[in-house]
């Protein structure tokens, strides 16, 4: 029952989010010359000010050896959430993914068309998951992702990242990262860090691009997972209708503990869903200093502009002293060029 | 009901591994001196023969540049079974482990020496397992592995490896590594292979030790895991009395694909107790030239002499050539010696 009702929040997560902003700027409105971090500045495209200055203070003071604050590097984990975190979710990639599944379906099998809830993505009645209940979402999500090997799962993900395009900007996928997170990572790595993802998303559709768009290992992802199931005969590991863990809100610590087996003692994760104060909250209690981020969405000219009802994430952060990202004033560019 | 035949699976295993073999030699009468993989010889405690060379010979084809044979350095995958392949298996550590927390429990609780299954180990009745049930067994892998934080089962951890000693040898866990295997270890990663553990065993105990004995970072070990749960308020993650994955047999390719996400190139386990099958197969799988290999404990002077009744490992390894480490034959040495 419990996986019933977090297969349906992801589930509904999916078509809240299909809500388009009339907010968005294509990122060739962000003249700004694509920058690397092998410059004298490791992360140009932050603006200047606190929070740049304390995460470099912070990177330093950890790796500097002798002094009471050095991290071993075997200990230097760092953790991303990705929707929102490391590239835009308005909507979520993993919708966009659904979604293909289900065309690429009803080509192979046109009845399909006509079945629920094939019919309801097909003839885009939204009407359909809000009202239809649960039966329909968990079906639409177990017959677009499960039910094959891992191999096969793997070659549709390939598939669907070579052509798909983001709706409202109409850009490859690898446009809607974030370039001041693309230079955070390449840095912390160039000081010693570990970087992992840690995504409510499934965990094999974000590996599919982990390496190109992140340069992080398939391995060091960690996300929502199915059930697996070893076919010795079809010598494959199957992928069965079934939620093992949903890696969001309080279910990310244990992905962590599972995967990574430690605490991490950098954690970055984003206002919107309240999905990541679950991690900040056991990064923080590292034996080494930690540090936490929140990126807010708060800029409607360049990304989007989105909070929490109930401004959970932003107190939280408030209260535990977390760092927030204002993209608005601390990013100096949004999107990468490429 | 499943997990329960697991986890007794899991206590059964144990047990059955208590008998002391006499044929056990310390491993100071290994006089050959440690050497490392910096000569000219990758592999100095590997007897020359045809073994040794296919090995060589599969590493310098897949990662010569251009060759059809050529593996990106990315799906560089290789996967190490622990108990009986890296370190060994009579006893199993994990037992030691269990044996240890019982003691610990019991002088910090000693009311708990005259309950069952406490008593029982205590008291050495191993009739008391072996006649006594799944119940008991349960209960004792629960009470002596789970119901704390993480936190606190890495300290207690430590603590055991610490002071641990092999039985019947008398020396430091460190000691019962197998030093060829240590070697291979180092000779794929040098060559850009990446080295994870797959094992049987409960993954924070190996974990404990991973970098410290064998170069492995924590993340790049899968095992057998319970079920953890995020505590806010203690800002911890804790271990429940519940298996959730069991990590042996066709566990293995199941645990492989929810921690690395793809099929090792390059996969090493042991015969014993058939517990390396699937994942030598999975291995074979990949669409890269593959290298399975099995451990074979025919040494009964200075390892141990053991093979599974219907001899499974070995027949399969013939039926789909996997290569064969005969201990007597392949290693020069078998111990390091410190």
């Amino acid at each position: 029952m419990k996986k019933s009702i977090s297969i349906l929040s992801l589930v509904v997560l999916f078509f809240l989010s299909c809500k388009k902003s009339d907010t968005v700027t294509s990122p060739t409105e962000n003249k700004q010359t694509e920058t690397t971090a092998t410059s004298g500045d490791p992360l140009p495209s932050w603006n200047d000010g606190a929070l740049k200055k304390d995460i470099i203070a912070y990177v330093e003071k950890v790796t500097k050896e002798g002094s009471p604050d050095f991290i071993p590097v075997e200990d230097r984990i760092a953790t991303f959430d990705n929707d929102g975190t490391l590239w835009a979710e308005k909507p979520y990639v993993q919708e966009l993914f659904a979604f293909y599944r289900v065309k690429k379906m009803v080509e192979a099998n046109p009845a399909l068309a006509q079945k629920q809830p094939f019919k309801a993505v097909v003839e885009k009645d939204k009407a359909f998951f809000e009202k239809g209940g649960d039966k329909a979402l968990i079906e639409l999500v177990a017959a677009t992702h499960t039910g094959m090997t891992e191999d096969e799962f793997e070659a549709s993900t390939k598939e669907f990242f070579a052509g798909a395009q983001y709706p409202g900007k109409n850009v490859p996928l690898k446009q809607i990262r974030y370039q001041p997170q693309l230079e955070l990572l390449n840095y912390l790595r160039a000081n010693g860090f570990k970087t992992f993802i840690v995504t409510g998303g499934t965990i094999e559709l974000v590996r599919a691009i982990s390496a190109d768009f992140y340069g992080i290992p398939k391995d060091q992802v960690v996300g929502t997972s199915f059930k697996y199931k070893f076919d010795d005969a079809k010598n494959a590991v199957l992928r069965e209708p079934a939620l093992d863990h949903f890696n969001d809100k309080e279910g990310k610590p244990v992905g962590i503990q599972l995967h990574i087996g430690q605490r991490p003692v950098f954690a970055c994760g984003n206002e919107g869903g309240a999905g990541d104060l679950a991690m900040l909250r056991y990064s923080s209690g590292s034996k080494y200093p930690s540090f936490q981020l929140i990126v807010n969405h708060n800029d409607s000219i360049r990304e989007y502009n989105y909070q929490e009802k109930d401004n959970l994430s932003l107190n939280t952060a408030a209260k535990y002293k977390y760092h927030v990202i204002s993209m608005k004033d601390d990013w100096k560019k949004i999107f990468p060029d490429k």
